[in-house]
């Protein structure tokens, strides 16, 4: 890349990136589609301090004619002080994503939008990470119910890898394209891959998911149900025993349907998520053998951190991190034990993992600019 | 009034009404336009505990022909038991508000709806309250600048009174039309006028008036401004020196243009709203003094709460009431004051206000149902 | 009661009772001791405005010499304005607390001061409703662990009633002491009881209670948990398999040791209180069923609120209201239910249900000064 | 350093360090006093990330002999994963400051503990920057008023300087000790710096400076005024003409007493200050000649960032950022202005300034680890 060929970026912001000490062609060029939201922003905020990793584009995810925008205009706290040229973002337009200027796509889109897109741009030698749900399941004939749109994109769709780096990373390293977990389901599928890949968990027993996450999880997207006033000093169960995780988590943990009640409620509070989830175990267990088998299982997870005895995760402890952490309560008598999880939604649960899972894709260290 | 003539209220919900000891031939009949919204919903909650007032007309602000609808569908927190039946609301028919079974009508509607409603309301006999800025600025060639549409309601507006209380409780009586003043309007002329009246301010300085409300203050209405991402963990001022209270303050306080500096800024709270306000004075003061001019002149004001020296008004004391709470500090050299004044943005600021104004119209004590 | 016996309340403040047109011999007299708290601030904020109640004592929950202070001294929203005195609260002493002045002693008072206090209130010809734990559970063996203190009040204990008015209201009615229900438990009762007692519930299947509370319930007492940056934007679990409510609701639902999973959870908001309960069915059920179960069980209780089906409770269609909602999802195979339940801590959840006991025991409308 | 030197910090450790390729030969060695409070946190999160120092002692601000304690003990936000080895913080022991393995040393210390401490650091030969109070006010008779303490420590005193780089960056780079500007002294020097020393304010007139502050603000220590349901929902004025931050920001403006009006409040937030700053100016001016003037001022300041007209600062904006935000109003006359300044009061207001200061002193960029 030369600088000629990213017009989007300028010198002088280049100057401004703090890690600009590395040689720019060591440096992975990466285009955000649909830069505007919250997730987008976060990628913004995070890419623009990777030590390995460059942003050469940045697009809307809606296509028109107007021109580039400061970003500043839908992200304040994006704003460069006086000695940097701002950055700036487009319309969505296809055509700019080449693979001559650009190693990996985040599209960051509604569900539709990443849909019709990916293909192209897998076509055209991109690399693509999708935040959407548009390629999370395997099963095309589950998007009617869950997405509410027929799935053609076949091709694209058969060699999409979930983005659960703790439990697939090797498939993600080969992956052309990545379907990033949904929030609440990387909560719950940390919390259990563990203790349901060494069969501790009771199999005739059910497993309850209580999930209580913060507002941004929900979008930009204006609805009365996101109005401050309806949200703040409130808490509200929604989509009860239906709620669009649910089958992706059943997917990634080989669980029947039936095993899994989930409950996602939404919180006075901008970022993180935590899950409470019940369990019966097969026979007793302490939590120092949880624990135990937890860090065995996470033991080369960068951005997993699990609890000791007696201390819990919180979403204070999370917030503003990359991390999922994990912790555990057991009753006496030892078969009735409770995982609680938390992460920001918009870190692990989102743009973090996303670029976690570039970092795979990439061959640079897992947790780069994430820690 | 018998029952028939009242469709929107059943026999069932008078018995559930806490109050109903008292004759119904006594108590004042009210409708409610614009029931849907924040302003509605208190209005709806404090006449529903009013000693000496029925509900009778519920109504949205737009038209429609779509039938009545429960109140929990808009207000949860309006649900009744199930020994009661819940109220109702209709779409806006001007032609269901008639002097035979309506005594009073709150207009909690945008300002051209209440601009358009209420000379007919009036040559129906029926009294109003009009808690939009419709009729609030005297002079109609404000309208356009500040309100964005030509005042054409000549006579309406010659009769409205400007509903504040403590000043003006007399005409408040005579009045068939009383706007209801604004917000954080009330606020600062609550907090001003004792001093300005006494003299007491420097009248070659200017007042600035530094305010700041919760979110409910902004209404139901949704934009991204009001978004609960956008609003939690945020504070930002607006409208600087363009905010539409402004004239109404001038008007109520006697007070050239020019004398008043007013920023408003929006709380990451739902109710609320806190003026702090600078004065130079004429000549050095101390507060004790302050606190007896104050207490003086609202000796008989039942809802305003003046504080002594060491203490100031805080959102906390007066969330979810219906006062106007006023303290004050001085500099060491007694010329330079400040006036904190804080009130429920939803209660003195917009229905307990309106309230009040239908007790002195409607000749029942100024805080019934209101303390 | 003449004036001279009741100092703490003088003629001024009798006048600014709203509800002072009944006659005075007719209102039940009432003493709140731990005034200064926040159940106790709630009590008198209802109590001021209850139809047959006069509040003739307020005190601390801590005993001393120093004289009377004003209420807004702890709770400025209790402020009067001007023409009316304050109220004032004293230190705890039982003896100003006697039958000749005051019908009915809440005590909103630590656990430990009620037991001991509780017995000589009662020699006295009181009536008391205690809103510590004091007096909940019926087996005097459960206080060392659930509460860390060696019952010794036998009598009081025999003769206390849960006040739960929904399931055993006849009780009440005849009770000298009442035990209030905890926050927590109360939305888990009522939530449980109907099914329960109709039979609906796998007895061999544990029910799961995942609950979320405001911070207000925790208590005015000063600690880390609870300072404002820790709980603001967070949310976490506490005293997993180990809350002191659980014997309590067992008690009350007549449920065996392991039939209930509860967990609490801190929310950042003030008042509020949201169960989220998993329920394995006997046979399927329709949501209908439910809604029919429950509104018949609650037919003629008046602040329970059961929610149709498609629509669920939440925190802020209950805070600031007495009541408790309750609503209902089932899942494809009718077996497995989800029944949420709302209320305010400290309304439903706590001072609200005390006068709500108040107004059984003493032969009043049971929602009297509650809706 | 040899890692034998650095007890506290393993070889592990400095293998899950992000900037770790960089050698350590070329890092600055840090220590932070005072690591539990959220400012320690907030150097230690920092100081995690930045591309030139190393932590090498965490200490408490308090003496003792306990062992060291993990640091997720007291910020769970800080814990690692499993294949790191924790952080470790040990009481506060002077004798473990030594130049030999320490370069600077910061000081986020109660004002007395500092005030104690920096002689004897500056003795040994570290550098330090003090975030406390105790060295900011260069004449020490104002110690007692302000701080409520003698000052004795005349020689530290003499040669601390104050920390606004964009001020005195001169002065910054040759600094051994450094005193850390206040959170809201930041914001509105650097708000004012500009238009006073352009002579653009008129000299007869009084500022009035309207500051709002998050929680965290006031620090970890608890008291009722920062417990959660006092703060949630709430907004008050404290410390009316009198702040101690008023005394620094007279001296770093180089303004006579009188000459500013300065209002603090706490807002129900975390992070984030906003102050609304009311200016009279000499002659009239048009916003687009003060961002000229700004960004003139602050051409080479990385962490000022000067809006155009249209668009204000706002606490989002500035929020988990180490940047200070400045934008401006005019009126119609041009003679009465508006600055609104925002900034994080533990990032420019308080860690991210304090290591700002630190790069001037050990000769990095500016910005470094900042932005």
């Amino acid at each position: 890349m030369t600088m000629n060929e990213a017009p989007t970026v300028s010198e002088t912001e280049i100057e401004c990136d703090p890690s600009s000490e590395l040689f720019a062609s060591r440096r992975i060029r990466v285009a955000i589609v649909g830069a505007t939201g919250y997730a987008g922003r976060e990628l913004v905020r995070l890419l623009e301090r990777h030590p390995s990793a460059s942003l050469v584009r940045l697009m809307s995810s809606g296509r028109g004619s107007s021109g580039p925008r400061p970003i500043e205009s839908s992200h304040p706290v994006l704003r460069r002080s006086a000695s940097c040229r701002s950055r700036t973002f487009q319309p969505l337009s296809a055509a700019d994503l080449n693979s001559s200027d650009v190693d990996v796509v985040f599209l960051a889109t509604p569900h539709e939008t990443s849909h019709s897109l990916v293909s192209e741009l897998l076509e055209r030698g991109l690399r693509v990470v999708d935040l959407s749900g548009a390629f999370r399941l395997k099963d095309r004939a589950a998007y009617p119910r869950w997405y509410g749109f027929e799935h053609v994109a076949d091709e694209a769709l058969a060699q999409a890898v979930y983005g659960a780096p703790e439990l697939d990373g090797e498939a993600i390293r080969r992956a052309k394209l990545v379907s990033n977990p949904g929030c609440y389901a990387t909560s719950v599928i940390l919390a259990l891959a563990p203790m349901l890949r060494a069969g501790w968990v009771d199999p005739a027993s059910e497993i309850i998911c209580d999930s209580k996450s913060g507002a941004s999880g929900a979008g930009r997207t204006l609805s009365e149900k996101l109005h401050f006033a309806e949200v703040n000093e409130n808490c509200r169960a929604y989509s009860l025993f239906n709620h669009r995780h649910v089958p992706e988590i059943l997917q990634a943990l080989g669980l029947g349907e039936g095993r899994l009640v989930f409950t996602p409620h939404l919180l006075p509070l901008t970022r993180g998520l935590l899950s409470t989830i019940y369990l019966r175990l097969s026979k007793p267990r302490k939590i120092a053998e949880m624990v135990e088998l937890y860090r065995d299982f996470y033991a080369v997870a960068p951005l997993v951190r699990v609890y000791e005895e007696g201390v819990l995760p919180e979403i204070q402890a999370v917030a503003y991190t990359n991390y999922c952490d994990v912790g555990f309560a057991v009753d006496e008598s030892g078969r009735r034990a409770i995982v609680v999880s938390a992460l920001d939604n918009l870190g692990k649960g989102a743009a973090g993992q996303a670029i976690e899972n570039m970092n795979l894709m990439m061959g640079v260290a897992q947790d780069a600019g994430l820690v």
